[in-house]
């Protein structure tokens, strides 16, 4: 008993590179809500996030998946926590800090409207729209890289882009306080956004490393990998 | 042989109570974009119209199901045309005229945004948010229920309202021009929205008929019935 017990103490609890380490991970669009038919949403399927929050678990992560609305299942040995809009998102988030490492790979909706309704917005016969009015959202990302207590220690954020992809991509990580942005192509052509495949570069202040395109579950584990190497001072 | 060609002709095609009626279901959401990554959406399910439509098929009648972006398999023995946007969903009710009987469960968006940008939106960094420009889509229950030349025999709107439930149906069946309106309780205690089962009530210029609470095929099952009953004279 004594010896089981010594063993257990000074052995990792979980094998794998990320063993004892806490890794968030956000994924999924968010809904803001216009009325109670209505809202407003992000194009993301999750699946880049849930890939990387599996492969991190796969690594022996303690693993927190915040996720918008997605109709994926659970990956195992993940704690995941569903949410559905922004503010949501970002007490959620909030709530799995301090973690190690960060992965943000939610499409968080900029703006939501200034009050959700509660009642059905009819039309007025007009012809003239309602007036919607947006506020911007909490930047969850921006929180984080600018913690003032508990910072991630590797934060990692994405880019879903269509024009300019390196240059706003590196505004971002500046903006936002980030360590890595992963930069990825959504443009309609590509077929990225909700597909399987994804084309990302990994933009940091060392400079920019271009992937292949690859199987989301390929990036998910060459970027757990990398965090890893990172962890181990590689 | 001659034998078997004269049963073809003189047997209906498929047993059931609408045997040779074409009926048109539409189902669904609406998604209409504002750039390549947000979109406005109605809440739909899909879940009662699917059921409709497969009640319908069960019945023996040609059906043709249109339906937003859903997470739903095609039904058996229904031909099912996917769209995305209103636009599109009016062009495909449009060539699936002339029918019998419509039922139109979806729940389209009343408003689009002027122009789909085609490039992602970006914050300023002024803190305000952007002008969505919104201009109002076809409607598409009037244009059938005011058709020139292929107006269904029997038009059925649904209506999913959190207020005023019967006086919101009976404008809905004048100024829409349909016989039917199936009135729903979608306020979100009653947990109908997205939910297994509906309580709706049948609004027609004869009066109104309330429903108890069923399971969405029940009220599908219900309503079918109902159709034959009428197109039998009943």
């Amino acid at each position: 008993e004594i010896v089981a017990a010594v063993e257990s103490v000074l052995a990792p609890q979980r094998a794998g590179r990320l063993a004892g380490r806490k890794v968030l991970v956000t994924a999924g669009p968010t809904h803001e809500p216009i009325d109670p038919v209505r809202y407003i949403a992000n194009r993301s399927s999750g699946r880049q996030g849930f890939a990387i929050a599996a492969a991190a678990a796969e690594e022996g992560a303690d693993v927190v998946l915040v996720s918008g609305p997605v109709s994926l299942a659970d990956p195992p040995g993940v704690n995941v926590v569903r949410v559905e809009t922004a503010r949501e998102m970002m007490a959620a988030v909030e709530s799995a800090l301090p973690v190690d490492a960060a992965v943000m790979t939610a499409a968080v909706a900029d703006w939501r409207t200034e009050a959700d309704s509660g009642h059905k917005i009819k039309k007025d016969g007009s012809g003239r729209p309602p007036a919607l009015v947006l506020v911007e959202n909490p930047d969850i990302l921006a929180t984080l890289g600018h913690h003032p207590s508990a910072r991630p220690k590797l934060l990692v954020g994405f880019a879903a882009e269509t024009d300019d992809l390196i240059a706003n991509a590196r505004a971002k990580l500046d903006r936002k306080g980030c360590d890595w942005i992963v930069a990825n192509d959504v443009n309609p052509e590509t077929g990225n956004m909700g597909g399987a495949f994804n084309t990302v570069r990994i933009v940091s202040r060392a400079g920019i490393e271009e992937w292949p395109r690859l199987a989301k579950e390929d990036v998910a584990r060459r970027l757990v990998g990398r965090i890893a190497d990172h962890f181990a001072g590689a």
